[in-house]
C-alpha cells in the first residue's frame, strides 16, 4: 500500500509489479494454497512487512492477480473474435487456451475461494461482466432474449468443465489438444442426435 | 491396516468405517486440504498411529473415500436411468445432484490431486470406467462408434463444469436449481442455433 501522499513508504522502487509477478509464479507452481506473503516477499527480496505496504492481505494479492487474469482472458477472447473463425467457437478455444496456459490463475479466478477475496471488488466485477458480454453479444444474434442466460451458462459450463478436466489431468489431451478441443466445442452448436 | 492374520492390531473394534466416516465429514467441512490423520483419529477417539493401522497414508484414506464416491455416483445414475425420464438427461441430472450433495467428495474425485492418490488403484479405475460406461451405452445407440468418445467428453465437460460452477458459488443456482439444471442439460441435445 502507498502512503496517503501516494509515495511508497519504503524505498525499494515500486515493488508492486515485482510482488505480483512473484505471486503469480508461486500460484502457477503450487496453486492458490501456495500463496504466502512471506514467500512472495522473500522472492522479491523484501520482508513480509515490506510486502504488506503494497498489499494489505493475501486476499488483496489474489484480487490483483484475478484482475490481471480477467484482463488477459478478455484480451485473448477479443483477439480470437477479431480473427476469421466463427465467433463463439473461436471465443471458446481462446477461453480454454487461457486456462491451459495459466492453470493456477484460472483456478484462482473460477475456483472455490473466489467469492472470499473478490467480494466487493468493482474492478473484477467489471472485467467479469466484460468477458460474459463477449459471449452474450454473439448469443443475442441467434436467440430470443429470454433464452440467452441459459445458453450462456451452457457454454460457460462446457468450456469451464473442459478446461478443468484438461488442467487437472482428468483427461488425456491427446496428440492434438487444440483439434480435440475444437471438435468438442463444435458439439455445442450441433447438439447430440436423439436416440434411435 | 489389519495385521497379517486379518485381525486389527488394536482392540477398538473395527475402526475402519468410523475413520472413513470421520474423514468424509472433514472433507465436506474443509475440502481435500482439510484431511489430516491426526484430526481423523481425534474425531474417532484414537491416536494418529492407531489410525495408521487401518490406512497407511492419507492417500489411502482419500482413495477409499473416492471409491465410496464412485460407487454412490454410479448407484445414483443407475437409479435415475431406471426411472421414466430420457436416459442421458436423467443421468446428467443425477450426476450434478451427486456433486451438489457431496461437494468435498466430488472435488476429491474429479479435482487436481486425484491422479496422485488414485494411481494404480484398480477398484477406483473399475468404478470410473463403470460410470463412463453408463453414459457411453446410451451414446452408442445414437452415434457411430468413432463419434462416441468426443460426445462423451462433451457431456462430461458440461456436467462437470456446471457442477463445479454451482458448488464453487460461481453461479447463483436460483429459486429452482433442478429446473435450471435440466434446462441447461437439455441444450446438449438440441445445440445452439447458428447465428442469423
Amino acid at each position: 500500500m502507498a502512503t496517503h501522499d501516494g509515495s511508497p513508504r519504503y524505498h525499494h522502487g515500486n515493488l508492486r509489479p515485482t510482488l505480483l509477478s512473484m505471486a503469480r509464479a508461486l500460484l502457477e507452481e503450487g496453486g492458490p494454497a501456495a500463496l504466502s506473503m512471506r514467500e512472495i516477499g522473500r522472492r522479491a527480496g523484501v520482508s513480509a512487512p515490506a510486502a504488506y505496504h503494497y498489499f494489505n492481505s493475501l486476499d488483496a494479492i489474489a484480487a490483483a492477480l484475478a484482475e490481471q487474469g480477467f484482463a488477459e482472458l478478455s484480451e485473448g477472447i477479443d483477439a480470437a473474435l477479431a480473427g476469421p473463425r466463427r465467433h463463439l467457437l473461436a471465443g471458446g478455444i481462446a477461453y480454454v487456451a487461457f486456462a491451459r496456459a495459466n492453470p493456477g490463475l484460472y483456478r484462482l479466478m473460477f475456483g472455490e475461494g473466489f467469492q472470499a477475496y473478490s467480494k466487493g471488488n468493482e474492478a473484477i466485477r467489471g472485467l467479469r461482466i466484460g468477458v460474459y458480454r463477449q459471449m452474450k453479444d454473439d448469443l443475442e444474434k441467434r436467440l430470443t432474449p429470454g433464452d440467452v442466460p441459459n445458453a450462456a451458462l451452457f457454454l460457460w459450463s462446457l468450456t469451464h468443465g473442459l478446461a478443468l478436466l484438461m488442467i487437472d489431468g482428468q483427461v488425456e489431451p491427446g496428440a492434438d489438444p487444440d483439434a480435440k478441443l475444437e471438435d468438442i466445442l463444435k458439439l455445442a452448436g450441433m447438439g447430440l442426435p436423439a436416440a434411435r
